[in-house]
């Protein structure tokens, strides 16, 4: 069914790599005046000069994407989000590539001679008397022959697939990792880890039951000219079950929405992107024996099950140890002196979480996720402030960067991809099915999570997260990673245009729908925290988090913090006294000046919670981040840092807040367990 | 004699990017269960995760580099710099490739079909059925194609060597251009083109011509066995040109040594790797017509020297259009509201740069470099505080990066590179040839331009200048472009070896030799501007500047920078009265702000320089682009930032110098022309 080698047919190559050493025509000057070799060069170099322009095509899209996102936010115009502003500019540029540039292609001679046995990966032909060398780049289905001399300038705007998942997703996804705000993230993480785990399940499954019976019904009424197995429609459901609501998002930072909701949603769309690619890898990896190959097989099923877990936690595994061994050579070197080292350090080592985990076969962006979530939590600590600006910023314009690149490369797409297939009935089910897929896991676990939480998640924060459930940057890349079928490309245009209809229409309607929601904008934890008297308060969030926040935290606090990074209390106080020596190596010398500094402030400590930030040196974890010199720079989302200076009249507490609620976390758990 | 093709046979797809197609075995579940697609599977699958581990070798290599970097800088270990490190570190991981893998590749078995015209570029293989598609990567000659068959691990590490002009360069050459140190560059800028362009020229054509009777030599005695033509030794002698003192400049800058001789050596350097990219290719380009192909034809000579004039003024352009584009869109929108749209932009624009010029036929290298400068010299004024560091950081970065993955992969290459030939005599004459090359343009060039200047280059700066040749990164990327001849293959190792020799010998030699030939260290501008009375030294500084520099600097005074930047005086009043409207738009409006600042402190301005750096709003200028601020982050110089904190102590002046020496400067023409 899938002939994956044949996805690679259109590469135009990023960076110019593989073209780049074509262009030879300048240097071969004292050559032997071979005649064809000549016309071999002189398309080499023109191969060259397209790929060239092409990659001009795209920078030149987004500097116009860039100067427009300037033009509203100057105006403050808020319905089109930048990332839809880059869809329609890929759009255009689509439409011209499309219907503008002639549509053969000059040089492109196929050329067919018979082998016996299976194809090698390298070939030698003989032309003349002169030995060439070519390697294979796929099958091609016979009947489509001639698509391969398709237009040239389509053919180089189009890129490997693998280009979103090796390239442009890793700095997205470690971003996101590395900027998740961890005060919020961990107080609702049980509640995350259910709706990204649990409800991306609920949702796979129930998106790809809906649709086997929009298939069928499809086949009833003879819309269907192609197989469709029920495992293709577990997989559309696995792949449009990663949410994206990066829109949404940024309007919530823009306004200072509810920083709770914002926790929930942030939290649910980059864990479920990793679920999302590890069910779809597993559904991929469901492969029944026997004859009835596309029926339900248990053994298979149970197969994908262990793949998945397999895959999952050997990602999150290579994730952790890479962070935490860069947490362990930034704390033992005073590599912080020296804050380039650092940077190139982290961005090396945040590299090889990648590669390392594609290496053993798991996957990479599953990884670089987890990898950046314990960079932020425990590296971060340890880099002097200049690298904690520089790493931000390195990441968050390689974040930027790549996010508007596919995007624009999505608009683009919906005119240059050569094989759509858009079945009306299949796209007005995907659409039904989404809503109800959503529906369907946002509420009863809200339900089920409000029995545990003392904090309820209310009615109009699960409207709002219904409402959120946009698709995005990783939807298609999943689903542009396979077209090589007649149902992985009919899922592919559905795939497009649900990512079209809900980043405009929803990322557009997201600001009446938070008033229309009366969801707090701009009022934010500084003044919940100024309404009831402290104590409450102080015994309200001790109740609110759960055991497992609870359990993890103290661990966290006694063990793992004083051990990675300088913070936390002196390992000599948690650990038992047997490993004394052991205890007085791995905690830091700084540890100790805090702990003097702890115990004469001891009773303001407990009393009083606003020192708490001086203490124990956690200074940055406290302050989430976002404090040191640098506030404005080092901010942890970078939204947040544009919008400051602009809304800064009108919303004068949202520099506040930071600190404020921070304080009031971290008072849940004060020395408890060691004293 | 050059087949140019050939040359991209051996290619690690960079970032996986390529290769990263094939992983395609987790995805391909549901398929038919044809045996060989999926055994072809399974091999693109090892490809894959060959690729990964091959890249991780490089990121562990950079990674115990920066380890060991520190603990030098630690420790004040100066004999060694980290490009050498770099090297042992590459060299010691080629050795155990080349020696502890195994040599047999598995599933590369080359096929032969005889074809009758020219090669096609695409070729459609039938395989018992199935259609496969083939590209055309190179030409094999006869005598090598089981070549083909080498081994698999050393092929995984070997780069297409356009990834070096096409990835690494670039970042490494703009961040030279960005990086100038502006004032002492246009101070001598005289006598940095004289060397660049009139010094590369001498040493390229000494080097050639001693090495071409160094081949005659060899022939004689039977040393050579293939042919070695005039135009190779020509292209020798352009490639070897190239000079590099990153090691010294470094420790320039560590030490705090004389301001005057780092501009001198680092506009050299910079200047002449774009003078050794176009004098290669002008040199390539060389083909007389008739029978006697590598005899001297006068219309194939001029025809280089046009080549080499519209290449180099045809990049220049492109460099400094895409420049003054990016200032003027700076300066008119109100990006620096928000900085990560500006630096994205200003990323985009700086590799658009090299995009356009590859596109129109003209040298990207060049073109970045002229990028580079003219961003700094008038973008960076434009851009808001943050940008500022953001760009110079990332750019840092990337340059550092790119740098020590070159040297590095220089280490490796010496073992891993296939068909080195070393032939002593030619190494030999080599060493020889460019000793007596710099010698003989180092020297006469510096006795000529003493004549000119009243701020002599004193002897012991051109003995140190002398010493100073190291080679590098852009002969090695040169040298490694084209290996498919005999001739070429010698010239590479040799080139090899020479940028190993100069990196560790001269580089490990550059302290000892700064203090025997008694060049100020830490003694800088400060200390030289108290010595004289102050008139003296302006009236000095006054005379020192050539008419050159005078005229320049009154053009960019007057017309550039106030069109460009926020700074410099108001075009109402340079500009001709009839241009008056025009000129009213183009000005800034801060501009007439520092305008009223100035007629108040007019006397002040004229007698006085201490407050020269307020008016104009000029002021980032002045402090030489590391002021502001973030002093410590946006020095302009990384390696002076690191130094920075440790060297403190040592070098109480080196803050100081900054500000009071560019005062001195700027003093030389206060408004003369306009007033």
């Amino acid at each position: 069914m899938a002939l994956p080698l044949r996805r690679r047919l259109p590469v135009l190559p990023l960076l110019l790599l593989a073209a780049g050493g074509l262009r030879a025509a300048e240097r071969s000057g004292g050559s032997s005046s071979a005649m064809e070799e000549l016309a071999t060069e002189k398309e080499a170099e023109e191969s060259h000069r397209q790929d060239s322009v092409s990659l001009l095509t795209f920078i030149l899209l987004l500097t116009l994407t860039i100067l427009t996102i300037w033009l509203f936010k100057h105006r403050r115009v808020r319905f089109l989000h930048e990332t839809g502003l880059a869809m329609i500019y890929g759009l255009i540029v689509g439409v011209i590539l499309r219907y503008g540039t002639p549509s053969t292609s000059g040089h492109d001679k196929p050329f067919s001679c018979s082998q016996e046995d299976r194809p090698f990966t390298t070939l030698l032909v003989n032309v003349s008397g002169k030995f060439f060398e070519y390697t294979l780049k796929g099958e091609i289905s016979p009947g489509k022959i001639h698509n391969v001399e398709q237009n040239d300038m389509l053919r180089k705007v189009t890129f490997d697939p693998e280009v979103f998942f090796n390239i442009l997703l890793p700095p997205i996804i470690f971003h996101a990792g590395y900027s998740l705000k961890k005060r919020h993230f961990f107080r609702n993480l049980g509640s995350i880890l259910a709706y990204a785990f649990l409800g991306t399940a609920v949702s796979c499954f129930i998106i790809g039951n809906l649709m086997y019976g929009v298939v069928k019904l499809m086949k009833l009424v003879g819309q269907l000219s192609d197989k469709f197995y029920y495992t293709d429609c577990l997989l559309f459901g696995a792949i449009i079950s990663a949410t994206d609501p990066v829109t949404v998002l940024a309007i919530f930072n823009e306004l200072h929405a509810d920083v709770d909701l914002y926790a929930l949603l942030f939290g649910e769309s980059v864990l479920n992107d990793a679920v999302a690619i590890v069910l779809s890898s597993s559904i991929v990896a469901y492969q029944p024996t026997g004859e009835n190959t596309h029926a339900f097989d248990a053994a298979a099923f149970f197969k994908s099950v262990g793949v998945f877990l397999g895959i999952f936690s050997g990602s999150f595994m290579m994730g952790a140890v890479t962070g935490v061994v860069t947490a362990l050579v930034t704390k033992f070197t005073k590599l912080h002196c020296f804050p380039l080292l650092e940077t190139a350090l982290f961005f090396l080592m945040s590299w090889s979480t990648f590669l390392l985990a594609e290496a053993c076969g798991f996957t990479g962006v599953v990884a670089v996720l987890f990898c950046g979530i314990t960079q932020a939590h425990y590296t971060y600590n340890n880099l002097s402030v200049e690298s904690r600006s520089r790493t931000k910023q390195l990441f968050e314009v390689l974040h930027f960067l790549a996010e508007n690149f596919i995007f624009s490369y999505m608009g683009l797409a919906l005119f240059t991809f050569q094989k759509h297939i858009f079945s009306p009935v299949f796209i007005i089910g995907a659409f039904i099915a989404i809503f109800l897929g959503r529906a369907a896991h946002i509420y009863p676990l809200s339900f089920l999570l409000n029995l545990g939480r003392r904090h309820k998640i209310s009615w109009n924060f699960q409207h709002m997260m219904m409402f959120s459930g946009l698709r995005g940057a990783m939807a298609f890349a999943l689903a542009i990673r396979d077209t090589a079928t007649y149902s992985h490309q009919m899922m592919f245009s559905t795939t497009l245009l649900i990512v079209f209809f809900t980043v405009w229409i929803v990322g557009g309607g997201t600001t009446p729908m938070l008033s229309w929601l009366n969801i707090r904008i701009c009022v934010d934890s500084y003044k919940s925290a100024l309404d009831g008297p402290d104590s409450e308060r102080r015994n309200r969030t001790k109740q609110e988090s759960a055991w497992l926040f609870r359990l993890w935290y103290s661990f966290d606090h006694n063990y793992l913090k004083p051990i990675l990074t300088h913070s936390g209390p002196p390992l000599t106080t948690t650990l038992p006294s047997w490993c004394g020596l052991l205890a007085r190596c791995l905690t830091s010398p700084q540890v100790y000046d805090n702990q003097e500094q702890l115990r004469e402030e001891d009773s303001d400590f407990i009393l009083n919670d606003g020192d708490l930030t001086v203490t124990y040196g956690d200074t940055t974890i406290t302050a989430n981040g976002s404090s040191g010199p640098h506030t404005a720079t080092t901010s942890l989302d970078g939204r947040r840092t544009k919008s400051r200076s602009e809304e800064a009249l009108e919303c004068d507490l949202g520099a506040a807040d930071h600190e404020v609620t921070s304080r009031g976390t971290r008072l849940v758990f004060p020395l408890e367990d060691n004293a």
